[in-house]
Parts: structure tokens; sequence; C-alpha cells
């Protein structure tokens, strides 16, 4: 290595080694593709692809790129400044200890965190294991039929049960009556929800329910001060009414009480956090919702059944997909687009782990205390609920005192009113704790075991459980650290996560989770802050959520962003109910029309439907381009009551459409405002600003354009930008109830926590604050080369789709395989299928046009991952030509027969028409390194058809196939 | 679920809760599993194994269980007395950023921390890959021809490198010559290795060893002052006298100096700790030793080399194995048995990571700053070296002073002596670091990057490096996080762990390495304190060590423990280096005899070689018991020189032996001292002691008692246990040298750190904490009750080779294979690599017996996963009697080709005389989940004959052979 003369010092600490790390090409790899696609630089490449109209004059001001270690010494600071208080503020948050195990394997470990959702079923079996686990534990708990795949939160999934009893009742009645048991931010969640769709909201005792005809109730069980009704009749005379009993509850509870499903609940939604997933300050937490199996097909939320493989083996695969709103667009009745699945997964192992009997200890542990506790209360003369299971609502006494009392010595009590406070106890009480508590009303317990042996259970005597749950193998097996550390690693292997390939999804982006960005979020100071602790003790949240604002605010060119959204369609949603009550505010209110492209996601129907707004679908031309002539027909036809367009920018074809500035004005003209999906944001940022072209607003996915990983299909993040005008109808924070507020707008709440996901932020922070302002921008413009380098590559192979200016596509580019559909059988599906073979995740599959594959390598990969799959899809395309030179046959080739599992090719017999080293290497250098499908081609006619939902008794999988094939009716 | 009377708060409180975890079976399988071995209880069956004689009469004297999170939070509170100061220290070990993808993804990662060493070729070429990197690694930035997988520390390092030279140069001298220019701590250990073997060791300055007649010398490059000698004149001048040239040196220094290998040197040593492994108060670090390719013969450690498999596929192996302390035993000139393949993974991937550029990069950075802060402080008046990499000696000072106000801004500097420090820089030193540093001497550095600009380099211009480094295609490609990330996952896939299976391993107990365990290691408070940090600063280590020591004085028996030796050698060496003191201190310096009985592990003779003692072997009975007579019969023939006996208790054989008590009386009665091997006790923990039936030392192997983590073949802990007479003459702790003395004795320090693997301490900590007095006599009795479980269900299949008292096994059970050898051909080693197909590590091969499998399952290992080890035993045993039967071929069988590859199942062609399916999936279980070894049977012979052990050219694994067939010589 020959000396050169010595580099600065400046120059060798190298503040561009994160962005180097995150980039997957180096300079000379750069320099090799952009010959390839015929440029002469990045610039030169942006400049042929962005139109100059909306280009960016400046660079982001945001600081310079800093390393991984200078970034976690700041954030560390930043953490420091969150004080971890003993909380017993409940309110539908509990502590948990994250067994270790767990936390280790499952939220730690890119095998996991990495994984996109399961839409390809072959190589995310493992994943939705441990979601059907989930579904049946929350089933199993709740008593109900059939349980979905994890939702947002308890508040939406409250929502979604208002609008699911909506359309499935019978009533005629517009009122939905909530329980003032309910916890408040679910109420203002649901309040939220209801009155856009003009349902009538009634709140009041449980008492009044039966007062009210509605065609639903929501009640809380035990309820937000811990009482626990017996509901039986009310369910009775509900349903008399042809309505129907909505129940949030508490799981662990479940575990003590009678279930709902066993006194009438229709549909029982709640949150899973308390299953071993760490406060966070409010999320990303998995919500659920289990109902009765009659209403399946309208249920929300992804739904993981049980279908067979072509070699009939049990086969996991998300079901009855139909109900999806990317499928059902404007007729669909929710626009739940991300699940929960890492948390989903992590509170499924909880249950994995503990078993029955160890849940069954937990809650009784947690309820022996509370009783232990309200016995000393008593004997102090306070006033304390009579039975309960955790939580202990102490009314007659002053609350302020007590609680600066407690603040005191680090203990949180939650907030109700002057006089009263609640204490909820949990699985991380400790008998020191509730010493510490009595003292707080100048109570000396010290003979605790006495109490405990004089003092009774509080659980109402006729709703203590009897029915048997989690009876199933995989929650009684897996109780040694070794079991349970080697069944996770099995699930893990049977998947593709970005840990061992690249995912290459159109609109889906799937870049680096960097390690450094993912190690603030398990630090006790941003994991175990409740989501309603004093402001005070949360300034470490405020300055992390205030600077991440800013640098979205710079990135986006809009004025004020919420981060309230857990999902981008909840940030969607958001939006539009701020354009909403913009015009209302503006005596407007007669605006409700949304024009939508229809090349749009389907979530932007679904969330305008939700807001109450009419979609009114505009026109794409050949190219894929929004039709400008008929967006300035359309605004102009319905100038009274147009109240926005949503248009995707670059378009989901993956093209810099020229007319963005044009199609703004005339929105505007017309008195519309413009909302631009953020879902490709990944290719403007630092090239770009929608909020300096003309646009109002947008939500953004951080899991796209800033690092939050995608986590098999959940946790999300949809921050909501808007220009000044609509920041004071962005959603509010919690604060009516003595909560504190912080947030930036008055307007609807639209997730149960104040910040949403509040404790994965710190990946978004870590990840703009090591890129810097120059490291976004090459991160975006490596993006586009990627995209341009796979395009050209393939372009002798397959056709591609659109393209704008100059021939170069965006970030992402669509390969048509409806051509070689018509001429050799081989559909978009067979190719997906088959490069699992090769050991890789498939592009999207027919979106946004069927029959189609949409290619997004992002920046994160290198040239060497890229050249891997130009490899694989040429294999494949030559494998497309044997079929059309009639060298494999049409039906009986290895495309249709794809994926191929290690017990095919080593079967005994092989009957194909092609050699089985074709279908197991179709290159060489998988026999050097290579992926087996644990499952074969999943049959998704048979999954529609025989609904199952549930974990797969175990001789299924010794072949006894009826043992889950009947439709699961009780 | 029918609800019995409320159980108590104290039984909710579960305080066993983590011995539930740790231990496998449940209550009702250990009824079960009682039932078939046909005992009562747990009691009764170890009443029944335990000769009474030796029964502990009481439980022992620690704390009951505590769960997870109390052990984690009270090893918080102790973890948070360790202050955590800039360090400027150096002395061999440098501050180092380890990249966070290596930490999470290595380090926390159970694929890497639970496996086994690769003895196992075919299951381990993953980390066997990781370890080549780290020798070409070496190899390359030394200029040596070949380098070893690594070893201890760089203090044994260079002992052995004494060794090496004096066994392989042809001088006639007993002098080795030590630079004083040498770390303190490395002299220490040379002075303690060369004293029993009757070296001489002369200490000067480089120029005396001219002067010198020497088989020997020993320099450092650069030295312990930081200075940059040129010894190519002095190496002329010692090889002229046929002496030898050993050179300890510093990494990072050599990617920018001329490295030793081009100037003369012979053997180089060297410590890898600051590539990416933290300080850990000491270790454990990874040591490596590079030499010329003609000593490879006689090179300590292990080696990886490549050979092939049997399809002529390039495949990694240990090679040249005969040079192992297990094989050649009292021939042996080196007692290593334990590598660090967990550090020298990390050391490799971050050189992996890096690149020789990246490298260069952080030395050129370490160097700048290094002459910049020189700059200042001459400007200042002060004294300081010429020429330095990292390291300035500050001469010329009011020393106490200086360090005073270091401290008071948390700076540590090395003590040198009254009038002078040093100061060494590392990776992690940043300018604000230097700005400080300046500012203790009272200069006010400013504009940095003038001083930068205007000051050279300070390397010797005739020692800068031009040769290349690390060319391979592995240091030059995975640079990006996602392309190391796969790559770590890939080779993790390769390879089997205890994360997928359970690895029975008879004699290497592999248990349980519980997360909760694990994650202390990592907190900053143990990674970053250096060793020579003040010992006010860390209060933590000083009370976890002597909580520690405690407890295992608790449980041994004996009076005081050290816990310096880093391997269960070094603690042999360590306890008969005391035996030796102790004899001498008495006036019996004479006394120089070990026995050994032929039964025992190789390294025992091994180190009784090493303290200048000479081994009399005494016989074994048929059933593998030591032969008492003969035993009393030696020590009364050697009465006068009787020094030792050293006997491992339950004997290797895993016999609890009747004799115990009476063959230590019959050794005391002739002076001599018993030493007991504690490989195994993890059988008596918590039923007998044996400090206190007559053993006067015993060493420990904390990761087979005490849950420290294999690792893949290191770290280890081997603390020495003695009774009081013994105490004085333990090793002691730094002190000399104005360093903190803590140790317990005042014997010669073993290790380069005075704790040794300090900062996996926690680990071993926490296991006994977490299990408590009844945990621990618990996982004993189940460790008994699985071992004979499995020997009693194989039985009817195998024969057992020994048993002790009613017809059972201790804590491993001795399946001899050699009737079926004789019978069918079939030999243990066929059955070792059948085991894989069945995804299984196969139980240790030939020890102690050859012809034998010897089976330890350990108490952490399930009924479910014992039933799936026997039922794979069983089906091979069917398998072998097809053979008999003529129903499968004497040589074409799947025994005698295993194991399968896919590659192998899946080809065209299928020439076996048994089916494929057979040799795939032997069981239907294996088509569910099913281990795909990465290469089919390796072929040892040719490797031996073939010595390769560097990076494999990448054409090699495209089919060219030769590429590497050919021996390595330069």
């Amino acid at each position: 290595m020959s000396q050169p003369a010595t580099p600065s010092l400046r120059d060798l600490e190298h503040h561009d080694a994160f962005l180097e790390r995150h980039i997957g090409p180096n300079e000379a790899e750069i320099a090799h593709m952009l010959k390839t696609i015929g440029r002469e630089s990045l610039d030169a490449m942006t400049d042929a692809i962005v139109p100059g109209k909306i280009k960016s004059p400046a660079p982001l001001a945001l600081p310079d790129p800093v390393s991984e270690v200078e970034a976690i010494a700041k954030i560390r600071s930043i953490a420091n400044r969150n004080q971890v208080f003993r909380s017993f503020i409940g309110q539908g948050y509990s502590g948990t200890h994250t067994p270790n195990v767990i936390l280790r394997n499952i939220l730690e470990n890119p095998a996991w965190y990495t994984a996109y959702t399961p839409y390809q079923a072959e190589i995310s079996q493992g994943r939705m294991e441990a979601l059907i686990n989930f579904q049946t534990m929350c089933a199993d708990l709740t008593g109900m039929e059939i349980a979905n795949a994890s939702l947002l939160d308890e508040g939406t999934a409250a929502a979604e049960a208002m609008t699911l009893a909506r359309r499935s009742s019978k009533s005629k009645s517009n009122v939905f009556f909530v329980s003032s048991g309910v916890h408040p931010q679910t109420l203002e969640v649901v309040r939220t929800r209801a009155e856009p769709l003009g349902i009538e909201l009634v709140v009041g005792d449980d008492a009044k329910a039966l007062e009210i005809d509605s065609f639903g109730v929501l009640l809380q069980y035990p309820d937000t001060f811990g009482r626990i009704g017996d509901h039986k009749a009310l369910a009775d005379a509900v349903h008399a009414r042809n309505g129907l009993v909505c129940v949030a509850v508490d799981l662990l509870a479940l575990t003590l009480l009678t279930p709902p499903g066993e006194w009438g609940a229709d549909i029982v939604v709640g949150n899973t956090q308390r299953f071993g997933v760490p406060y966070g300050f409010g999320g990303p937490h998995a919500a659920f919702m289990a109902c009765r199996d009659a209403f399946k097909r309208s249920m929300p939320g992804r739904l993981i059944g049980v279908s067979v493989d072509s070699e009939g083996k049990p086969a996991y695969r998300l079901t009855l997909q139909t109900r999806e709103q990317h499928i059902r667009r404007e007729k669909a009745t929710s626009n739940i687009c991300t699940a929960q699945v890492l948390l989903a997964v992590m509170a499924s192992m909880y249950a994995v782990y503990h078993g029955p009997e160890g849940l069954v200890r937990i809650a009784r542990r947690t309820h022996r205390l509370a009783a232990i506790l309200a016995d000393a209360l008593r004997g102090a003369g306070v006033t304390v609920g009579e039975q309960f299971f955790d939580t202990l609502h102490v009314t007659g006494i002053d609350a302020g005192e007590l609680h600066q009392r407690a603040r005191a010595v680090r203990i949180n009590l939650r907030a109700i009113d002057a006089s009263s406070v609640a204490i909820a106890l949990d699985e991380t009480t400790t008998r020191e704790d509730v010493i510490a508590l009595a003292g707080l009303f100048g109570v000396e317990l010290v003979h605790i075991d006495d109490v405990d042996a004089r003092t009774g259970d509080a659980l109402p005597t006729g709703l203590v459980r009897d029915s048997k749950f989690l009876t199933h193998p995989v929650f009684n097996t897996h109780h040694s650290e070794h079991e349970i550390l080697r069944y996770m690693r099995s699930l893990a292997d049977e998947d593709l996560a970005m840990d061992r390939t690249m995912i290459p999804l159109g609109s889906c982006t799937m870049k680096l989770n960097a390690t450094a960005e993912m190690i603030p979020v398990t630090w006790p100071e941003f994991a175990n802050i409740h989501p309603l602790a004093p402001a005070e003790q949360a300034q470490g949240y405020k300055q992390l959520i205030d600077e991440l604002e800013a640098m979205l605010v710079e990135c986006t060119g809009y004025d004020a962003v919420s981060l309230q959204p857990n999902s981008g369609a909840q940030g969607e949603y958001a939006g539009l109910l701020a354009i909403r009550a913009y015009h209302r505010a503006n005596g407007q209110a007669q605006r409700d029309i949304c024009l939508i492209p229809e090349s749009a996601h389907g979530t932007n129907p679904a969330s305008a439907q939700l807001c109450g707004m009419q979609v009114v679908v505009t026109k794409c031309d050949k190219d894929g381009n929004v039709d400008l002539d008929d967006i300035r027909a359309k605004a102009e036809k319905y100038s009274e009551r147009l109240a926005a367009l949503m248009i995707t920018y670059p378009s989901t074809h993956g093209v810099f459409e020229e007319d963005i500035v044009a199609i703004c004005d005339a929105v505007h003209q017309h008195g519309g405002q413009v909302y631009t999906d953020g879902a490709n944001m990944n290719a403007l940022v630092g090239v770009a600003k929608p909020g300096k072209w003309g646009s109002d607003v947008s939500h953004l996915n951080l899991h796209k354009t800033f690092c939050i990983p995608h986590g098999g299909g959940g946790p999300g993040v949809g921050p909501c930008a808007v220009k000044a005008h609509l920041a004071p109808y962005l959603p509010k924070a919690h604060g009516d109830d003595g909560l504190h507020t912080d947030g930036v707008g008055n307007g609807a709440m639209v997730s149960a926590a104040s910040f949403g996901s509040a404790s994965i932020l710190p990946i978004s922070w870590m990840y703009i604050t090591m890129m810097g302002s120059h490291g976004l921008r090459r991160a975006t413009q490596v993006a586009l080369l990627n995209a341009n380098y796979v395009a050209t590559r393939l372009a002798p192979h397959y056709e591609t789709l659109y393209t704008g200016r100059n021939g170069l596509v965006a970030h992402e580019c669509i390969l048509d395989l409806r051509p070689i559909k018509d001429a050799t059988g081989i559909s978009a599906e067979d190719v997906a299928k088959r490069l699992i073979d090769f050991g890789f995740h498939a592009p999207t599959l027919s979106f946004p046009v069927a029959g189609t594959l949409m290619v997004e390598p992002t920046e994160s990969e290198s040239l060497h991952e890229l050249d891997r799959f130009i490899d694989a899809m040429i294999e494949i395309r030559e494998e497309i030509r044997a079929i059309e030179d009639g060298r494999l046959d049409r039906e009986d080739n290895p495309l249709k027969h794809a994926p191929h599992t290690a017990t095919q090719v080593a079967a005994e017999e092989w009957t194909h028409a092609y050699p089985r080293e074709l279908a197991a290497f179709p290159l060489p250098v998988l026999r050097q390194q290579k992926y087996w499908p644990p499952v074969a081609r999943v049959d998704n006619v048979y999954g529609d058809k025989n609904v199952f939902c549930s974990c797969v008794p175990i001789n299924a999988f010794e072949g006894e196939i009826e043992a889950f094939s009947e439709p699961m009716v009780s």
C-alpha cells in the first residue's frame, strides 16, 4: 500500500462513516453503475429525473452527518432527561417484565424486526405461526371464536369495533353507547371516528345502556376505575334490541375472570401490551380484535389462516384478504393497513413462555398485592372499591397532596380528580412497592404475609373464570429457556428477512434498519415511561419529539408535524380530518369531494371514506401519469364541493410527473386542498419538498423513508405534516383529563397515545442525525440510481412499464409480466414464487398494475446484492424463454411448481419434466448457500374456503389434514 | 381450569422462576424420568450415586434463588459502583468502538456464543471461516507466514513464544532475553513460566540483547513507552547466534509500520483487543501467535486449515491437531486448551467491516491526534518522545500532581513513576480529548486543524509500511451494514449451536447460557473499565469478584479462590504452581513427582510438565476406576519426591469412585498434595465438596459448571481454589509497578490481567445468584437424572461402558461403539457424523476411551430434547442392525457417508445403495425441520497433508481445488 500524503485530521475523522454503511454501493460501484445507465454523475442523473420546477434550491438545513458513536452519545443524553418513576398509573398500560430471552431474540433480532408483511406466505411461515399463536391467545382468553393478528392500539380497535358493529348489527339505531368506564383515550379515539361517519355517541354509566336504543355498546372489563361489572343482563338487553356488545378487556384479568365470550360479547378488543411489551411512552403495542365467527368476513385487520401447500401439508397464509383496504378501495370499511406484528409476536411469545399456569400466577400475584393494599388502605380509613382485579379507585382524599408525596418518592399514581386517584398494580409490583404505596397513606405495612393470609380475593364470585384457555401444546411446552430459544430460532429460520436477502418491494421500501438506530429503543429511559407520566418526567421524549418534528418539517417543506398517527393510514386519516376541520372552520362544510387518481394506493379512498368524503376517481394516461385535464375538469365540476385531491408523488408507477405544480394550482383554484401521499417520500428527501411546490398536507411513512423496521408487518409511524393554515387542526395530545398536553394541534385524537409509537421514534431521529443533510440527499440519489441500474440491466429481458423523462424511472420500476403471461402462461406470481428458489423475497406483486412486479431496491443494497437479484431475474427469464422455445413444458416447469422444498427435491421419486437440480439450484452459487422454504406453494383457494385461524392441532402436521380443514364454527 | 384455594403471596412470588427456566424437565417430567430409571426421588437417586462419605451434611450456605429481574437489579447496583473515566492508560489495552452490528449480532447472539469448539468440522464451517479470517488478518498484518486461531492473552502468548523458541532454536543457550520495553504484565507472565522450566531470563534495554547469547529474544513493537525500535540489525545478530526473534506487536500500529515479518521476526504475538473488543477490566480478548511456516507443527494453540470434503469441495477443519495437549499428554509442550474464539470472531469481523483502508484510517487518525498532542505538549516545554505511534511518554513532570488533575476531570493516564506518565491514544480519542489532555499541561489548544497542518507524522521514516495487507475479497466486500449483517448471518447459519440443538458433550458440559446472565456483560460499566484503572474506580468489579470468590468457596469447600486464570488449563497450572511453591516454602523442593491416572484429561500431564514436575502414570481398573493400590504403591515408592496426585472427580469415565477419601489419605500420608480436576464439578455442586473430603486444590471451569458460554471455543474462566495452607501461593494481582493490588495470593501471575476474563464474571455471579442454594443442588441432581435417563433408555441399544454403585452413572455416560465397530465396521465417528443428519451435534468422541461416545445432557435439556436425541440414537442403532442383517451394505450405507448435504440428496444422480430419503430424512420429524450441513464429511488426512491456513481464494469454491491444495510455503 503506497502512502500518499497524510490526509488531514478532518478527513480522517470520517464523518461520512455512517452514510457509507447505510448506502450499499461505494464510490467505485456508483461510478460503474452510472456508466451502466449512461449518466455522468449522481447530480446529472437527478437532474434528468426530477422536474426542475420542484427541485429544492438549497440543501436541507440540517447538521452534517455524525458517526454512530456520536449519535448514540447525543441520544444517550436525551434519554437521560427522561426520569423513570415507579408507575401505578394503569389506564390501559401496565408494567411488565419482557422476558430477557424474548427481548434479545425477538425485539433486538434483525431476523424478526427486518421482516416484511407476510404476503409471500411461503417465506413467512415462522412469523405467521407466531401470529396464529397470538390469534389463539386472544380468542382463548376472551372466550371468542376468532381473533385477528393485531390492531394498532386499543383506542382504534374500539373505533373499529364500533364500525364493525354498525355494519353487522340489524338495529336501525344510529347511536353507539359508550360506557363512562371506558378508558378516556379510547373514548377520545371513538369520538373522533364517530363524528365524520355521522354516528351519534352517547356516553354514560353502564346502567344507562339499558335505556338507550343503540346499534352497539362499548364496555370496559374491568373498567377504567378498576370495577368489574356483571354485564350478562345488559348484553341480553342489547341483543334483544338487535344491538351488538363490544367489550374492551384486559387480557391478564381474563385469566381469572369469566371471559366476555361467555356472557354475551360480540366483539372484544384490547391491548396486549402487558404481555411483555414495554410502555414505550404509549407505543407501539399490539392491540387486537376478537369476535364471533359470523363477523369474520367483515372484521378489520389482518387474519392468519391455515391452508395447505401443494404437497398437502398445513401452511399458514393471510386469509380473507379481500377484506383489506388495498383491495376494496373506496368500498373499504376500514383504512387499516399496518398491523403491529413485531409486538404481537412478542406478546404471543410471552404467553408461550409463561403458559396458562404462569399467566394465572402473574395475575393472582398482582391481584393478591392489590387486595393486600386495599385492606391496608381501608384500615387507614381510606375508601377503596370493593371488587377489582388490579386497580384501586381511592376516593375521598386530597389527591393533589397525595400526588406530591408520591412523586417525592418517585412514584406516579393516576390522576383522576381533586379527591380521588387510581392505583394500578401489575406484574412488576413487589411487596416493597405495596409497602411504599401504603406508606403514602400513612399506613405502616409490616407483616404483609399475615395480611395476605387474612385477606380474601376481591373478585366477584359470579365472575370467576372456570373455563380453560391456552390448552394447545405450543403454550404448554416451551417453558425452559432452551426450549423457547430454540422455538423462536426455528420460526425465524423459516422466514426470509433482510438479514439474509434484499427485499425489493416497490412502494414498501425495505431499506437498512441499522443497529445503531435500534439500540436506544430498548433503553429503560425510553422503554419504561408510561404514556401518562407527568410531563416533567418525559423531558427527554419532549426533546426527541420536538427535534424529530423539526427535522421532518425541514425534509418536507411543511410547517408543522404531528407524530401521533401510528401508521401511514392513520396519518392519512389525520391529514384528511385536518382538511375537513379547516373547511368547516371556514364555513365550507359542504366541501366533501375527494379526487383520487385511479392509480392511487387503496388506503387513499378508504381514508377519504372514513372522513365522510365522497371519492371521485380521476383518470391516468397510458404511462401511468395522472390526467391533468381530467383533474381540472373534475375540480371545476365539483368546484363548490371540492375538499381535496389526494395524489402520490412520485407516482405509484414510479414516475416524477411533470405536471405536479399545475395540478396543485388547479385544485387550489377551486378551493380544494392538496394531499400528497408521502409513501414515496424516500425518492424526494434532499431533492424536493412537497410543502414547497404547492401541497398542503402529507403523511409520511417513517418505516419507508426513515428506517423504522417493518417488523414483519408493523409497527408503523405515520406522521402527518401540514402547512401552517392546517396546523391548528392536527391531532391534539392528551389533556382534558389532567393529562399532559404537548400536541401540536387542537384537532381530534386519532390514536390512543399522544405520540403514537413514541418508543421507536429514536430510530428515525438517529437515522437523520447520522445521515445529515448531504447523507439524506445522497440516499435519495442512490435509491434512484439503484432502481435505474436494475431497470437498465433488466431492460433486455423484461419490459419496464412506465418511465419518466429521458427514459429513466424514479426509485422503483415496474416489470410488465403480462406479455409473458400471454405468451407462455407464466404469471407474475409464478415469477415471484420462483424467486424464492433463488433465495429472494419477491418484489411487489400486481400493484399498482395487475400482472406486474414492482422492484424497489433502495439505496441500502450493494451492487453485489443488486447483481445477485438481476442474475436471478435473468435466469428466470431464460427459463421462460425455454418454455417459449418448447425446451420446458408449459405446465410442468420449475416456475409453475415453485417454490421447491427440500423434501420435494430429495424425494425418492421425481416426477417432474424438468431436472431436480434445476428445481433446487438454478444458479451454481445456490449450492454454496441456499434458503429452503418450509412449505411449497400455498393453496389460496383452499384457505379462503376453509377458514381456520387458530393453532393447528399437532396431528395435522403428521398428515391428518382433516384436523383443521373444517370451517371453524362453534 | 378449576380454581383451587388461592395460593399465598409468597408462593405466587415464585422465587424458583429462574431455576425452572434453567432446568429443562419440569416436575411431571422429572417424575416420569425417575420412574424410567427406577428411583423414588431425586434425593434417593442422589444417595444411590454419591458415596455417603463425601456427601455434604448441609445445604450450601448461599441465599435463596432470586428472579431474573431481581438479580439484574442487584448487579445493576454493583455495576453502578464502577466509574468509567476516559482512559489513556494503554499498556497493551486500547479503547475501541465495537461496531454495533457486531455487538448485537455476534457478542449478544446465542448462535455465536452458545457454539462449541469446532471439533465437529461439518457443523462448524461458519465460525471456522471467521477464524481463518482471523488467522489471515494476523498473518497479513504481522507479515508472517502463518497464524493460529487465537491464544488467551498477550502475556501467555509471549510465554508460549518463549517455549516455542526454546524447542525450535538451534542455540544451546538457556537464556531468554526480554526487552525492558515489553509491557510489565507480559514480563510477569513470562517470568512465571520461565522459572519452573529452568529458563534463565535476562531483562534489559534492546541494545543489551546484542551482548547476550540467548536462544531467543522478546521485543515489543512499538514498545511499552511508545518507542518504535528499528530491530533489523538486532534480529540479524540474534539469528547469527542461532537464536530466534519473538516480537509482541500492536496490530493497529502495523497498518502503518513495517511489519516484523519484514525485518526478521520468527514469532510474533499480540492482542487483538483493540479490534472492537471492549476493555472488560482485562479480558477476555483474543491474543494470537504468528510465526514462520517452519514452526507450524510446534506452534501452540488451535489452527484452522482448509481441506476438502467427500464431494471435493473446500472445507475448513482444525488442522494439525496432534499438536494439541489432549493428544500429546505428558509429551505436550503447552497446556493450552481453550482459545478465545468468540473474541477472535469479533476481532476478525472488525477487520472485515473496516477493511484495510478503514483500519489505516483509524490508525492514521489516532496517530495524527498523538502527533498534535505531542506538538502541543512540547510547546509547553514538556519532554515527549520523538517517534511514536499512539503513545506519548511524558517525562520530567510531577506525575502525582498530574494524575490528580487528570482524575478531577475523569481522565486516567498511565502511571509510570514519580516524574513521568504515558498517554496512549486510540480509536475512541476525539479532538475534544486531545484538547482536554493538553489542558492538563496548561496548554490551550484552540486551532487544532492548524496544528494538524503544520505537524508532521512521528513515525520513523525507515519503518513506514509499504506492503499490502488484507487483500482477500472478504476484507474488501462486506463494508455496508447490510453486507456484513448478511455475511455474519450466513456464517452463523452454517453452524449448529445450542440455540438449535442440545450439544450432549461429555466432559465439556454445554448447559444453558441464560440471556439474563449475558445481559450485564455488555453494560458499559463492566465493558469499558481498563484493567489498570485505579482501584477506586473499579469498586463494582471488586464487589463482584469478592462475592463470586465467596460463592465459589462455599460451593467447593475450599478456603480461597483466584479468578485470575482465564482457562481451565491456566487454573490447573496456577494450582500446581501453588503446590510447588508450598513445597519449596517448606524446604521440600525435591518434591517433583506428580501422579496422574491413565484416565486423566490430557491437560493434567501437560500442566504438570509445565510446572517442572515429572509425571508418573497410575493404573485404572476395567471399570474406569483409579487403582487405589497402584496409587498407594507409587505414593510410597516416590514418598520423598511426591509432589501431588491429580485426579478428576467424578472420574472422566463418569463414575463417583468410592475410594476417593482413602486416595486423599494415601497421598497426604506421603507428604503429597491432592489436586482435584474440577472439570466435573457440575456433578458435585450442592451435593459434595472436594475441599471437605481431603482435596487441597482444584481448578473450576466456569463455562462448564457456572454457565460461561463456550463461545465456539472460548472464552474460558478457570478459577483456582485452594485450602488455606496454599492460599498464599495463589496468583498475585498487578502491584509492583504502581498498579493496583487486590489479588488473593502472592504467587506468580499466570495471566496478563489480574482477574483474567473479568468482564464475563457477571455471568457466573448471575447464575449462582438466580439459582440459589437449592437451585444449584437441584441442577446437579437433574444433571444426574438426565444422564441416567439417557443411559437407561439407550441400554437396550448400546453398551454403557462404566457405571458406579447400583448400576447408575454420574452426570455423563459412555456408549461403547467398539463391539459395533468389530461387528459392522461402523465407527464411533460414523455415528457422530450420522447424528448431524438428524440435526445433532455429536457427543464427545473417543474421550476418555477411544471408540466411544460420551454423552452429557446437562440439567438444561428438557425431556422433549432428550427424547429427540434418544430417538435419533435408536434409529441409528436400527441402521447398524440393518448392516448386521445385510439389509444395508457394509460400505455403502448412510452411516459411512454421513453427513449428507442438500446438494447430494438433490443431485440428479443418486448412486448409493440406500435411498436418498433415508439419507436426508431418517425420521419423519426431520421433514418439518432440518439442518443441512454446508459440507459433506471432511477429509482429515488431506487437510493434514496439505496445510493451508488462510482465506481460501474464491475460485476454490468454484471448483478449482488446486488454488489451495499446495502446502503453503513462501
